[in-house]
């Protein structure tokens, strides 16, 4: 071979040997092209993504005054009050707009013993001569549909006695009375509204012997800046204005307790259905009525700060001048009705089991403006919005529910009914419960009530909403410059999820008039004023309603969306050392250095717990990337409120089972740290006998197994 | 060019061609060497790993009968009495081997309330001639540690009167005396053992006006075979065997219903306390003894079907010949005692949160042969080979607990506090518990006792095992040509788990003795004589003891690790229409038609939801990839079987919950389709009243209300 050929070999060569390496540099690179993420990876992604940040913005972006105030003078528009044609048509209407937004949604109906004034006898408290004539009448004014203001399951009654002027009827006021040497035994008792619920006022004025009671607004409470400054150019109760309201002490349907109400249940017979209602007739009066009454009344001047602005001089009684006599009569009826929930579901994209629920009632005694229409538009629009979203693709990851509660007034009677005939599912599945009952009662900042484990998710999306009034960069911040934060107690449709279930709930509403009202519940509240025309004197621009709806759909996307469910443990850390702080404080002597040394041992044992699990969440939150085992923490998260729950229920009420979230036994409204203890302390105060020691024990004795209860849960 | 040179261009260019197509090519597919799947595919794999179906022929292989002996052997070596050192230290043993094995373990104690005989008085019967002089005296031979013959929980007393005899001392036989107008108000009945627990025969005895009640083995029931063929030449009763036992119907420390009985918990004062124990005196004695009062009673003879197979003539009574009386005299003590429980843990690789649960008790009334012993060496030999596989780096996917109770003679009480002390995280995380008590009491077949969701569990484990007598190819098979299946009832360890807690659980024992005796329960029961010896001569090669160990180790391995939770939710359906249509047969009339209609609905819906989460299951289980779908799924499952408690327990005994399967209020060992219907029946069958219809439909409007439940759980 010359070297010529010899070259032009090695050069063949090299040419098939770079062909070949460029062949197998190209074979191998375009392989790389069909290496993407194949469906399982992709899978992972979708199954470990975050909670979709920018949706909260979307979210906000779509919320619709125009909307609102659309729904609101729809529903405005009749009066509302449950087991009625009018409120069949409201349940319709939420129905149909829920579908429209493309939410799924069914109505569900349950047929409840409900309590109304009898339309053919009157319902009035009279004045009586010594000689028997009827010489006063009180008068209720109503109009159409409008029902007259009544006490639902007030009995009927018609009974004759002296008058005692007993204040806000709390267990203070009559142990007051006791000690000026005072007996309401066979009398009856006029007492003011407020400082607690209307069904308490009922039983301690029974308690005390009373044989009927009358409610008033005095206008100290509800027209503070006088007679003359009302309604309809201010949102104060007007002279002929009164608050209608039941006043039973257990909620849900009074026939059916712990079961819902079909028609295969098991329905109380009478003398079983007496035995759970008021014992004495009970009617709430106007302010102008008031005046006719109190201004007849005998006896000693009341104590100060019992007075009320009424022009008068408020005296205890007993009795009227003349030996007058007080003549009440009322006539209310039981009848089965039907009610009517609506549900709206939008289901969850990747653990659709899961369930994170707002709801709200749509009853009002009359036309609801603000109770609770002012909460049902928010919950609409949040229902609309998110719609909106599921209409361009996006979906939480977890199911939500919209709820619409029938007869919230007569009892919480649709949520405890929903609740019953759910609980199985809803105690494995639920996430969390927002109650949205007059979302906007005021205009100044938010009355906050929230367990421990939410307090941080309506921080976090009211953070998120600017401050109507634009002081503060955010709603949260102009709320924590002097927060109103409460415990959950009573008072609205998340009980049966709370106190029942043990479901973690929060309630905010905007509350306070600013400058000129500083309770969380508003004047014209339950009366026939509380109307289109009176929302608007609070928010002319729907903008309280808007910054409601951006602050509650921010907070059902966060939980609804976020990987991991967004509880904050530390809260509830905080929570229970204070709790127990707070029980060492009262009961420490009477539990001894042993029980205090348990209780102790429970905290921490719950601590260490939370620490653990906290480091887990971190770490999933960092890079782990196992489906399963996010879920793991989620169902412990979903767990621990359960925990606090005893089976057997709270002395008192065994319907109330939280040990830690129920309703306040002294006051339904109200949330105290341990609502079992209610009872007992006035038991110490009162007797301090060895009885009372017991049952202090007895109770501490359950907290400490439940709070060893959560640690297990979050260790397990 | 020449065309050679021409050719040879070609050739070169072709050869260039040909190495750069090799190239690609191996390029190409040597990228396919690399293209592995990467961590997160693999995870995902690892997540959906099905069970492996091989772990069970490992497990089977490593069970060494030799293991098993020398427990039995160390086990009932001393008498085992709850609450004695004795059985502290076999705790310990426990404790040491499940460290031994492999496996997490640790020793839980509470305090608790035991009943002992009065080591400083004597407890026997004796007979009391006209003129006051003893004439017999009852006579109990015990050796070294062995606790005499008593009846624990029975009160103190020293009671005489005349006799009666009350054959199994049931409802029926009551009612039989009622009907020949024999009264036993004031006198002491004599009751043969067997047809029932004897704690029901104190309390009707009690009911029947009795005022003391005297417990004996008719050898008629427990020396079938001659009172010459006793123990040690068989295992049946010798004339001085006497059964042991407890006599309450309230399960569970006594002095802590429904909390763990820890330093902190509150403990019924006296008097509560003794509300919830048995109100007259009672005492078991043997064959031997009764003889000597039997054969002196007086009065008409027995009927027929009552007679035992005693030498004399059975005389109902009342009284002795000569007017002699019976003097019962009773000296128990109640005492605090500490009790332990050994929980042994292996954490579950892929759901460590989901719990599977072995248990059986280790107190014995004396050595405890069969019972528990022989159910505890198949709990401690399934630990073992679990442990073996361990070791070899297999793990199931849950985790499960193996559990050894204390003082569950006493009336379960080391379970029902753990399942107090452990209830919350519990019912949202067990799947399922398995009580092996007395697993080898006979060598016949298989007693099963199993909620339907585990049937099959039981039937495909045992359909792996062989034929220990070789006649069939497997154990079902056996089982199945002649099945012994059982309610679950009352009894032993799995009612905490599941009348309360609703945990579906199986009990299944080989019992009977082959072509000898034909009962569950075995002659020496409770007997000092139910010791090692006799255990041997029921198996004497341990072959029951290693085929229960394979059927409860495969049982276990399947519920553990299969990715779906192996529950059967056909046989439910099956079960629940089939109760159903029990229950319309009795209480039709009573229900009506509009009940009856409701009924029907609700099983439907059970029926639907059950086909579509039937048919997910099946997807999954042929490719879907997704991990938290099948977490879905089990979580429905695991649900199920709770959607059956109500809250406030059955009429009776609220600490039984479970609608369906809780023990029998008549028979406390047994089963009954609906348990909480029992009390309701007689009401019937003897009263026929508006109330007994009210408490009926009361009743079914509950088990309407659970199978609707139960429906939605599976939906939601």
């Amino acid at each position: 071979m010359t070297s010529r050929e010899y070259k032009k070999v090695i050069w063949t060569a090299l040419l098939i040997l770079l062909a070949f390496i460029i062949g197998v540099l190209i074979g191998y690179f375009s392989r790389t092209i069909v290496f993407q993420p194949d469906s399982r990876t992709k899978l992972l992604d979708k199954l470990n993504r975050e909670g979709d940040n920018r949706i909260t913005q979307k979210l906000f972006d779509k919320i619709d005054t125009g909307q609102i105030d659309n729904n609101l003078r729809i529903l405005t528009g009749k009066p509302r009050l449950a087991g009625t044609e009018n409120n069949r048509e409201s349940g319709d209407f939420v129905h149909r707009r829920f579908l429209q937004y493309g939410l799924l949604s069914e109505t569900i109906d349950y047929n409840v013993t409900l309590s109304y004034p009898d339309k053919t006898a009157d319902n009035y408290v009279s004045v009586i001569e010594e000689d028997g004539t009827e010489t006063f009448k009180t008068v209720a004014i109503v109009e159409g549909d409008e029902v007259q203001p009544y006490n639902a399951f007030s009995p009927s009654g018609n009974v004759m006695g002296n008058l005692v002027f007993v204040n806000y009827a709390r267990e203070s006021d009559f142990q007051k009375l006791k000690s000026m040497n005072l007996s309401c035994s066979g009398t009856i008792v006029i007492a003011k509204y407020g400082k607690g619920f209307r069904g308490n006022k009922v039983k301690n004025a029974y308690e005390a012997g009373a044989v009927g009671i009358i409610l008033y607004s005095d206008p100290g409470d509800y027209s503070p800046s006088g007679t003359n400054s009302t309604y309809p150019n201010t949102v104060f109760l007007p002279n002929d204005g009164a608050q209608r309201g039941n006043i039973v002490l257990n909620k849900g349907d009074q026939s059916t307790p712990g079961y819902p109400a079909k028609e295969y249940s098991y329905r109380l017979r009478e003398h079983e259905l007496n035995s759970r209602l008021p014992k004495i007739p009970c009617l709430p009066i106007s302010f102008s009525n008031a005046y006719s009454l109190l201004s007849l009344m005998t006896g000693d001047q009341v104590p100060d700060e019992w007075k009320g602005s009424l022009n008068i001089t408020y005296r205890i009684g007993p009795g009227l001048t003349n030996k007058r006599k007080i003549n009440l009569k009322v006539s209310n009826t039981l009848e089965y009705r039907r009610i009517f929930n609506v549900i709206g579901k939008i289901k969850g994209e990747l653990e659709p089991d899961r369930y994170v629920m707002l709801g709200n009632h749509r009853d009002a005694w009359v036309y609801g403006s603000i109770d609770p229409m002012s909460g049902t538009i928010v919950m609409m629009e949040t229902a609309r919005v998110f719609g909106q979203l599921l209409k361009e693709g996006w979906r939480p990851r977890r199911s939500v529910l919209f709820c619409s509660w029938d007869a919230e007034e007569f009892g919480l009677v649709g949520s405890f009914e929903w609740v019953e005939d759910n609980s199985k599912w809803l105690t494995s599945q639920a996430v969390a419960y927002i109650n949205v009952d007059s979302a906007v009662s005021g205009n100044d900042t938010i009355h906050l009530k929230t367990v421990p484990l939410l307090q941080k998710v309506f921080e976090d999306a009211s953070d998120k909403v600017p401050d109507p009034y634009g002081k503060y960069n955010s709603v949260y911040e102009a709320w924590s410059s002097h927060p109103r934060l409460y415990k959950m107690g009573g008072g609205s449709d998340h009980v049966p999820f709370l106190a029942g279930l043990g479901i973690p709930s929060m309630y905010p509403k905007y509350s306070y008039l600013k400058d000129i009202w500083d309770s969380t519940s508003t004047p014209l509240y339950h009366s026939r004023y509380e109307n289109y025309h009176a929302f608007k004197m609070i928010d002319p621009e729907l903008k309280f309603a808007k910054t409601m709806t951006s602050i509650i759909s921010e907070s059902i996307r966060n939980l609804a969306d976020s990987r991991i469910i967004p509880f904050d443990i530390d809260r509830y850390l905080e929570y229970i050392s204070n709790a127990v702080e707070e029980l060492l404080n009262h009961f420490g002597q009477v539990v001894g250095p042993k029980m205090e040394e348990w209780i102790h041992r429970s905290v921490n044992a719950f601590h260490v717990s939370a620490a653990r699990l906290k480091s887990i969440i971190a770490a999933i939150n960092n890079d782990n990337d196992d489906p399963l085992y996010a879920r793991q923490v989620n169902d412990k998260l979903l767990w621990l409120e359960r925990t606090f729950l005893i089976g057997e229920g709270l002395p008192g009420n065994s319907m109330y089972k939280h040990l830690l979230h129920s309703p306040d036994s002294a006051n339904y409204y109200g949330g105290v740290t341990f609502p079992g203890l209610g009872g007992i302390t006035q038991c110490i105060d009162i007797q301090n006998t060895t009885e009372c020691h017991m049952e202090i024990h007895k109770h501490v004795a359950k907290i400490i197994q439940r709070i060893f209860d959560a640690s297990k849960t979050l260790d397990s």
